[in-house]
């Protein structure tokens, strides 16, 4: 990614380019020279020859790289998209390239998945590794009845669904949303405010800090109640938190782009675009967030408080100010988001549909040994320059009995696991220094959902729904929430007829009832469709569905969405004690009431826990841009490197997409 | 903590004193103003009253305040270590406080176990609550046979024993060094760094980097052909890690303390110490330990690599630069470390017996209420002016059938459990923002230890005994290992006659080969005890015991040791691959042949998951100890607040045992 091609796609010329080239030399200690043997020879080599890094691209270089790479852009400054989109849904791979190769496409997340298909579509012979038993897609995970999974009914309604993972795309992402509907996916709009039905803004969810609850149109209109109670400075107090943190990125911004009188901001020409985000990077590489607001924007600690808390960056203080940035710069504030119907895994669904038999589930990769005449490998015994020049070995997961190992060679393979699961991988011979710093450095945040079924979508009903629903499972009982006067012992969760209850075990009442909120005021209505609150409770950000599920009357709401430290605490807790705690952060915003439509059914998605993912996604360090992007994508040898963590736009399915071409083209054109 | 008492320990002032005060005003919203009404009548609150922060002390008060806490000294700067220590193992509480007091100490940990034991001597009612059903300790947990929580046998060998938490002592920490001494609990020698029988320096364990292996020893004598590995710029190819961080921070260790011609430094006279400190703490408490390297000690980013690796500090990069300092600092390089013979739940093993039967196990605090006149509680049903002023609900853990539920009150509450765990508790009324803030924000690291047994103590083998173990096995083993020829598919995995193997199932040996180690070379023989290897691959740090277990021929290694970012990655590991692949990791140091005398025990703990503890310890983030610090001891009302994070020695039983006897002392004292 990092040295996209000049106009021909056919030959990227990434592979020619190395940061840090591996060159052998004589230890201190020992004294004897070592010359790497000509290819196809076995070179001798001496017990204390090492490599050493050399000095790579000046920073000024690497800081430009870095700015083509995230703007997409080969070294001349021209748009790859046009190119990429072509090689997506158009024709496919250049027809110019040579022999058919044999590709091991390690990983079926979105970027293997892509790539498998393009590779396979232009004639290669590929074969998908995948380490689940069961299931494709990586980080873009429903959870629902069904589908490629055949998963089990995780919801009381069968029709209910609800996303462990990737849930929006963004308009502004051109490579996804041609797949999209090029693979006739429907889609339909995101919420990401909340919105009347007829799509007009409602806003009527809510900011719940320092024990006021203030609806999110009202704070926009007047901020000072919430501002003052994080005690921040008086030339502040009128001034949302969005504007606040808006303001302070402008001067960044301006490097790269201009604000017309509507506030909208226009790119400049391409080449200025590319030297403006070189400087930014050069300039704030080493920022952290929290260091960027404090140092550049000179905010004070309490309005670095507000913002964290209302704008959802508090956990991303101490990590790099530009990965925050990225997100706020790349993705427009005026864009449309989508989803896709039926859930997202509906897009992995398609993509194997493309890539036909060549998936081989339940093969965890564990080991890979790789053929370069350049490095040492005397521990190598399974390749060679006659071929194969890749060897992997697989375990499965060993749930229907013992678990199995099975090998499996190829002249190529694409790596498109994260950083964090190759970490534990066993390569040899070993690779690129820079790559083994990226490989072991590069950091993965954590990020935790829990979502919760209700029968009913409470969240669009009027006071007068509320009062009629109440009231038909005890007179009185709307206005006894109304007054704080209702019982919160558990008994009235999920007493609504609607809810059968077989979700509902005692142990999740008692857990309710120890773990109740302790607030008992109940607010309005909301009365809208989509969006959500944030709260300073451990719940800290919610989402309600955007639509309602064809043919069933309930909903299932993210209930609490977490990153890094906030999500480590979720973790920690046992899966018994964590809905009901969840339901009493929910209703801590919402109010008690809403507990009779809970059918007891819940499900999390740890990240961090997930034996394949190891993190949500590569959340960079402060200084990791100009440090490790640059090795992140290099080939080294016959092994190739995709996924989202390889491109600039991590945890988006556009980054997976952008790297599935770009290393698509590469193996096409390899020799 | 952070304001602790003058030369009267009766007396402590630091319930005087909150940076920040609740001051209850009308919002801009709605004028209606409110009084808090006197105290013992219930106030009436208006909707809208809001509680505003107000600024606190200033930066440089703060900053002195965090040094006189850091260094244990009172507002006149005298030294309370010796009052502490009077409390704790001499004449116990002073004998003036007024009438006894019923006191709830939540969590046993040591801090609570200390407070605890404290509080009962002094005559007052303390009820201890504990969430584990079986364990007390905290983070103090060995893997053990028997023990007050009764365990069931963890390895092959009844005998053995290993911690899963704190594991060693340094000889600098006098007040638990002298309740070590005070209870009778034997201890002996931790060996940081491996030695010879007879207790010299033998500093043979491993530097295993970037393909490279080379003895600890030779490290200091030699380091360039490690330093090169990293790509260290020529001026310090020969200069070892510790040294060069060492010379980095010394410009700061100047501050307070000047360098003697031998190296050894002497801390400036108190008043100079404490005004360094203060120094020190302003000048630097913004920056992360990365920022120091880089902007303030000029270390490329090679060089900082070198040092994060080798020295344990590449987790804690992007975390407060103070917190490593202090623990660089605090803890002189000359210094002894004690471990305690029998593990370290030996020390909750001896204060169990002195809190006699006040423990309650099982009950998880869910939910406080507590009454303060000060503060709007119209949420609260259990407390009131004329008691009790503290109520809480408690849950148990279930695993002997349903949940249930219980409820505590008290005068006065001591609340030791993490601010990670805490987050998770309902507490009414809302505690000060700035404890609040606190709770929230206060970074926990992950911290996950891998733990595997050995029938034999092979680190203690010379070549000699290598070669006759192994022929036994079978003749010529010794050398085929010593070529590389050994079987690496797990056959002989447990093969030595000492090991019985009912602990080695297939489905081990399958994961065993398949995440075999990549090198084969076989290093030669440690022979020595205690210390442990550094690597760059998964395990990154490895201890070997410091001692023979009486009786037993074998014993536990610490197999990997890792933080943050290395830690999450083996806490997304299966269990049952985890211990295959942490031997693969120690094969990779140590050579594969150590493999005869795996027993096919491990254990593993990971702090982050455990579900009381959320995460190892408060390992700060920049900005952190100026932002928060000084809220987190402060009392709410009749709250008071201990455990190591309200200290400035976070994650060491030091820091717990301060805590207790500062929070004993103001329970002690209160009204």
């Amino acid at each position: 990614m990092q040295s996209p091609s000049s106009g021909t796609p056919s030959r990227p010329n990434s592979m020619s380019r190395r940061g840090f080239t591996a060159v052998t030399v004589a230890s201190a200690a020992a004294l004897a020279t070592v010359t790497a043997g000509p290819a196809g020879a076995t070179p001798t080599v001496a017990e204390d020859a090492i490599q050493v890094p050399e000095a790579g691209a000046t920073l000024a270089q690497r800081c430009l790289d870095v700015a083509r790479a995230l703007l997409l852009r080969g070294p001349d400054g021209h748009d790859l998209v046009p190119s990429y989109r072509q090689v997506l849904v158009g024709g496919g791979l250049p027809r110019s390239a040579g022999a058919p190769k044999k590709v091991l496409v390690v990983g079926a997340g979105p970027a293997g998945l892509v790539a498998a298909m393009l590779l396979r579509r232009a004639g290669h012979t590929v074969t998908l590794l995948e380490a689940n038993g069961n299931r494709a897609g990586g980080r873009i995970k429903t959870f629902r009845t069904g589908g490629h999974e055949r998963a089990a009914q995780p919801f009381a309604d069968p029709r209910q669904y609800a996303e462990a993972g990737a849930m929006r795309i963004p308009q502004s992402h051109p490579l996804v949303m041609a797949l999209i509907d090029h693979l006739g996916v429907p889609r339909q709009k995101f919420r990401l405010l909340d919105e009347h039905a007829d799509g007009t803004p409602a806003q009527q969810t809510w900011i719940r800090v320092n024990g006021l609850r203030v609806r999110r149109s009202d704070y926009v209109r007047d901020p000072r109640k919430v501002n003052r109670s994080f005690g921040l400075p008086r030339h502040l107090w009128d001034i949302p938190s969005a504007t606040i943190l808006s303001n302070a990125l402008d001067p960044v911004r301006d490097e790269f782009s201009t604000r017309g009188a509507d506030g909208r901001r226009t790119p400049k020409p391409a080449g200025e675009t590319i030297a403006g985000w070189a400087r930014v990077i050069e300039r704030f590489g080493d920022y952290s967030m929290r260091r960027f607001l404090s140092e550049a924007a000179k905010l004070d600690d309490a309005t670095i408080d507000l913002v964290g808390c209302l704008e959802d960056i508090t956990s991303r203080l101490p990590l790099s100010f530009l990965h925050c940035f990225l997100d706020a710069a790349l993705i427009s504030p005026q864009t449309t988001f989508w989803e896709l119907r039926g859930g997202t895994a509906a897009l992995p669904d398609a993509l194997l549909k493309e890539v036909g038999r060549c998936i081989r589930f339940d093969r965890r990769v564990t080991r890979i040994e790789y053929w370069d005449p350049d490095r040492p490998h005397s521990e190598t015994r399974h390749v060679s320059a006659t071929g194969p020049r890749v060897w992997v070995d697989t375990v499965s997961e060993g749930r229907a009995g013992a678990p199995v190992r099975e090998q499996f060679t190829a002249d190529l393979a694409l790596i498109t696991v994260p950083f964090s699961g190759l970490r534990h991988i066993q390569v040899a011979p070993q690779m690129s220094y820079g790559k083994r710093r990226a490989v072991t450095e590069l950091h993965y945040d954590s990020a935790t959902k829990v979502v919760l079924e209700f029968s009913r979508r409470w969240w669009e009903f009027t006071e007068t729904d509320w009062r009629r629903e109440l009231d038909t499972i005890a007179p009185g009982l709307y206005d006894a929430y109304r007054t704080g006067r209702a019982l919160d012992d558990g008994s009235l969760l999920g007493r609504h007829g609607s809810v059968t209850g077989e979700r509902l075990s005692q142990s999740q009442r008692t857990y309710y009832a120890a773990y109740r909120s302790a607030t008992r005021d109940q607010p309005a209505a909301v009365a809208s469709l989509g969006g959500g609150s944030v709260t300073d409770n451990p719940n800290r950000f919610t989402f309600n569905p955007s639509h309602a599920v064809p043919g069933s009357p309930g909903g299932v709401v993210l209930a609490s969405y977490t990153w890094a430290d906030d999500a480590m605490r979720w973790d920690a807790f046992d899966d018994d004690a964590r809905y009901p705690h969840a339901l009493a952060g929910l209703q801590d915003i919402y109010g008690q009431r809403i507990e009779v439509f809970y059918t007891g059914a819940g499900r999390t998605q740890s990240w961090a826990r997930d034996p394949y993912a190891y993190g949500e996604a590569s959340v960079l360090l402060p200084g990791q841009h100009t440090e490790l992007f640059h090795h992140i994508a290099t080939p080294e040898g016959p092994l190739h490197f995709a996924g989202d963590h390889t491109s600039l736009k991590p945890a988006w399915i556009e980054g997976a997409v952008e790297s599935a071409v770009r290393a698509a083209l590469e193996i096409h054109a390899a020799p």
